[in-house]
């Protein structure tokens, strides 16, 4: 017999894995603070948390007696229709996943076999590198020019060489950036016939108005991620959806894990959708802090804020002040989470979430405390 | 470019699909009936549903302002702390899954490639040849024998046909006929250096000391699958945990989905394991249950109930009174609904879920009312 574990696939035994953002509680104990007195801005949460409105619907939901006890909806009925009253698609373009997460890998197990190649623009979500790598996937990096707009030339020159098996990973706003993809550059991908997987989880804060979501309709290889997670303040209940052309939407659907949505995920999610226009007042004062954030940024010295279309900033440090890690450092002794990245494009960079507004003042001060 | 969507792959194009139960209230309308009127034992949840004291630490996490807001723990920190408390067990061989599905997909994902083989004993659980298919794994099935006992001669023989590439399957109390895997076959084919996946969704309806867990030490290559869905009455949530060699569960830790576990089943998961011994109540009442109506059914002519070490019982049909789907229907029709299979194997059978105690009468009289 043999004494040893078994061994994981070699692929899978090589990878790195995916830094996960280190939770508050963690986070405030290094730093000797209570929690309560430190700004979480380093995962793009919702700082103002669940709404009150869909809290209260979770809370008589709670109190069902079968409430948690009964499988999940494996069809999604009442969730899906929720996300087409929501996006205004029909239900057969959507499928709701344990958050956008799950639905990244799931497409990307659903159309490519391991030695095919996603290709995307890094820096950008640190999702996508890990996906490749667990399913064995090619990564082709397209990097971002200065200032970290897309390559437009590159990476149209990237799709024409993949040909078929690959599967174009676009990302708007982009994390961490903030910048949108340019509308025509995506309109000339599609048109080359090479599937695009946009990832819009943060079009919220960007409006509608500049969601790709007109042109699935013309574009049947194109397939958009959205979640729940930012912008209904939801991160911790996981929820996410697809919208694709309902073939895919079906096979996504047949694939999935049968019940993959929790019931908290399923009631707050709907509880969200009926309530969108209370959690637009959330949203409005995410986009004023980052727009005030953004012009007090422009104002201190060594640091360069990027325009973003999101709810966070990426923010340039002057390697004259310290590297990006450095003042995420000193800014953490302070109890001001940020984030840092080890990708050498962004040595230079930090990414700060958006705090409450009346958070704004704490943060500005603490931040000039270490400068 | 192309007008027609991107093609999934052409194992996935073929996949039947896992066939999960229908939504009670859907299953309710089909029968004209109130949800309430209805017994739902088709998917061997708890009939008592989560236990009020988990309940209760639910709705008081929900009062914090930041529940569910912020990204969930991706090490599992304090689940995995009271998932050892509860297994005796240290936290380095327990990883937590999006129930035991999520790990069931997750370890074949790790340990397998396309091409390579699981080996089960039909009739069993439908996620392992819908995890075949969707992982592209050949599906090896050594069939039960007359009664449904395992046929340990031929699985040996194709174990040691199967060789390094393959995943044996075993499940303990099997679903649906509901009895242990005997230990000295389970120990005979460890001692073979087989990679075994137990999967003990119903162990705790059976008893701890029916358990495998003490063969982990001895044994690095068997994992074992538990679940939150049955004992704990939190199907909804989704919680599962894995046991596994350390190495084995750090490689499923670095490739799982970082936030894998939602706060709603992380925090009743932790108020389970507190509240383990009320809960048990629960569990000695579902077994008294099963074992009033095993005898109810050894009384009536017709059916034969299989003896259960699970929170159901495999109930053999007449064909002289229908077929197993034909006592099905009758009883969807007066609000009891059980469970039956596509599976040739199970033409003449029933699976029926143990309902609350005090609702035993009102599923004798129905069962008796369609006969």
């Amino acid at each position: 017999m043999s004494s040893k574990p078994p061994r994981v696939r070699p692929h899978l035994a090589r990878l790195p894995g995916y830094a996960p953002v280190v939770p508050l509680a963690e986070r405030a104990r290094l730093a000797g603070l209570d929690p309560e007195d430190c700004l979480k801005l380093d995962a793009n949460e919702n700082p103002y948390g669940i709404h009150p409105s869909v809290r209260d619907t979770l809370t008589t939901a709670l109190a069902d007696p079968h409430f948690g006890s009964i499988y999940p909806d494996p069809n999604q009925t009442e969730l899906r229709a929720a996300l087409a009253r929501y996006t205004g698609l029909d239900s057969d373009m959507i499928v709701a996943g344990a958050g956008a997460d799950e639905l990244l890998d799931l497409t990307l197990r659903a159309l490519l076999s391991p030695g095919d190649s996603i290709i995307t623009c890094p820096p950008s979500f640190g999702m996508y590198p890990f996906l490749a790598d667990v399913n064995e996937l090619k990564l082709v990096e397209v990097p971002r020019r200065d200032g970290f707009a897309l390559d437009a030339e590159a990476l149209l020159a990237a799709i024409d060489r993949a040909a078929a098996d690959s599967v174009v990973v676009l990302t708007s706003p982009n994390n961490p950036s903030g910048d949108l993809v340019p509308r025509d550059l995506l309109c000339e991908i599609l048109a080359r016939g090479a599937t695009v997987m946009l990832d819009e989880a943060y079009i919220e804060f960007a409006g509608f108005e500049s969601s790709a979501q007109d042109l699935l309709s013309e574009y049947p290889r194109l397939i958009i991620m959205r979640t729940f997670s930012k912008w209904a303040g939801i991160a911790g209940l996981r929820l996410g959806y697809a919208l694709a052309h309902p073939d895919l939407v079906a096979s996504l659907i047949k694939i999935k894990q049968p019940y993959n949505i929790n019931q908290a995920a399923e009631v707050a999610g709907i509880a969200a959708v009926d309530c969108v226009d209370e959690i637009a007042e959330q949203i409005d004062a995410i986009r004023n802090t980052r727009d005030q954030l953004y012009d007090a940024l422009l104002g201190i010295e060594g640091l360069s804020p990027l325009p973003s279309s999101a709810n966070y900033i990426l923010v340039e440090v002057d390697p004259g002040i310290g590297t990006g890690r450095q003042i995420h450092d000193r800014l953490a002794a302070v109890g001001v989470f940020t984030r840092t990245y080890s990708d050498p494009l962004l040595t230079n960079y930090l990414r700060i979430s958006m705090p409450q507004a009346n958070q704004l003042d704490i943060l500005l001060e603490r931040l000039s405390s270490v400068l």
